[in-house]
């Protein structure tokens, strides 16, 4: 959490959030009203904040993460544009995104650049999501996976590896980071192209796959920038 | 600056850096020893942190951003390698990196798949970057670009710029952002793909081009995730 987020709290009245991020914060938030919803209802709970500051309220709403990376941040602007108050007074507070949360785990393999891909299909077609990294592959990039797995979605990941098999040498190391940073230990694997799917991965995990400079040295995985020692 | 950074501070009797960086923080140092250094000695930099580790110290390297993004993270790693010195504590704190920076000043433009890309061509040739940002704009990636000018290197961007004229819109959004969060107001303009490079683009600056679904909404820049209100 970023010394910003943690000082927000005492300029609102609401917290507004996904019930699992508010219990996070739960001791930061104090007796501040606690408007909460359930996992898929991220526009009602958008609409809701829309209402609460419309009615003159200071609502904080908690995203996991950083909001803008595939967090509350785009959604509430529609929001606020849906009810015709994009006047109103709005702070996107940035955070430390599980790409650089899992990074930081594993060493340092997000060095040289990278693509950032949701293997969420619900909102975007799997031909999609594909393409793109394949040519992410293609153009070399490092490439972090983010919602790598759920319960009605466990083939995607696999059908990543096969893609990526064509492209990038088996051994290429690629990094699994579990729950990073949420106060319990996190699970950090270091395996290979060859072999991650293997391991277990669920929705709480970030994959992060090297491009052919990606290295392990030591417990580490790192993507040189090109730096010559 | 998380949290957990501005708690490190009472951990360390050391602290290396880039003396700008320095600077930013130096009402948290206090009266530790301070070892900065200029712009372009990284290596030695971390050859030094790395001595100083053996002789006991316990040391801080300030990054700026998030260390492990084409930060010190993956160059102090090297030289632990270097010395022989792999098992030495280390503790890699993740920040917020320049692109969630940017784009919380901006709206939301990185709400889908999005690729960082550095055109820094000290240590990877302007062919490999070009083909990256080519491949990127095939695949609707939105694009974060680092290091995007600087006073020996003027003309990527225009190329860049060309480049992805031929695959998008020339309307497409192209969010710049200078000194975002470093304390003084930030300079943040929404512009389109056919006019950005006429506006002041330096090497404080990171520059976020839209995919094909990236919106002006109001005074955002947006990027919707794919959820139709
Ligand atoms: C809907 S996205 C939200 C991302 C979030 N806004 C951020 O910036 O990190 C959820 C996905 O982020 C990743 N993720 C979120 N928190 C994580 C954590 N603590 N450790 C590892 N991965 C995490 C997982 O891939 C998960 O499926
Ligand atoms: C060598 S990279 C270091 C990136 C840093 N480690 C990070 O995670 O943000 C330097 C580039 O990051 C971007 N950058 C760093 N700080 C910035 C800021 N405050 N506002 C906008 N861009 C910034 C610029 O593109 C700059 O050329």
């Amino acid at each position: 959490m970023t010394v910003r987020a943690q000082k927000v709290w005492e300029e609102v009245d609401t917290v507004a959030g996904y019930i699992t991020y508010i219990n996070l914060v739960r001791p930061l938030i104090g007796d501040k009203t606690v408007v909460s919803t359930g996992m898929r209802q991220e526009i009602d709970r958008c609409r809701e904040v829309v209402k609460l500051a419309l009615d003159g309220h200071s609502v904080a709403l908690v995203s996991s993460g950083d909001a803008g990376i595939y967090g509350m941040a785009g959604i509430l602007i529609e929001c606020l544009q849906e009810a015709g108050c994009l006047d109103l007074p709005l702070e996107i507070i940035p955070g430390v995104t599980a790409a650089n949360a899992a990074a930081s785990q594993l060493g340092a393999p997000l060095m040289h650049d990278f693509a950032v891909i949701s293997l969420s299909d619900l909102l975007t077609p799997l031909e999609v999501i594909l393409k793109r990294a394949r040519l992410a592959a293609e153009g070399d990039f490092v490439l972090a996976i983010y919602n790598p797995k759920s319960k009605g979605r466990q083939g995607q990941i696999e059908e990543i590896r096969k893609l990526l098999l064509e492209i990038r040498s088996p051994e290429t190391p690629v990094g699994i980071v579990r729950e990073a940073l949420r106060g319990e230990l996190p699970q950090v694997t270091i395996s290979t192209l060859e072999e991650f799917t293997r391991l277990p991965i669920d929705m709480l995990t970030t994959v992060i796959i090297g491009s052919s400079q990606t290295r392990v040295i030591g417990s580490y995985m790192v993507t040189p920038r090109g730096y010559i020692l």
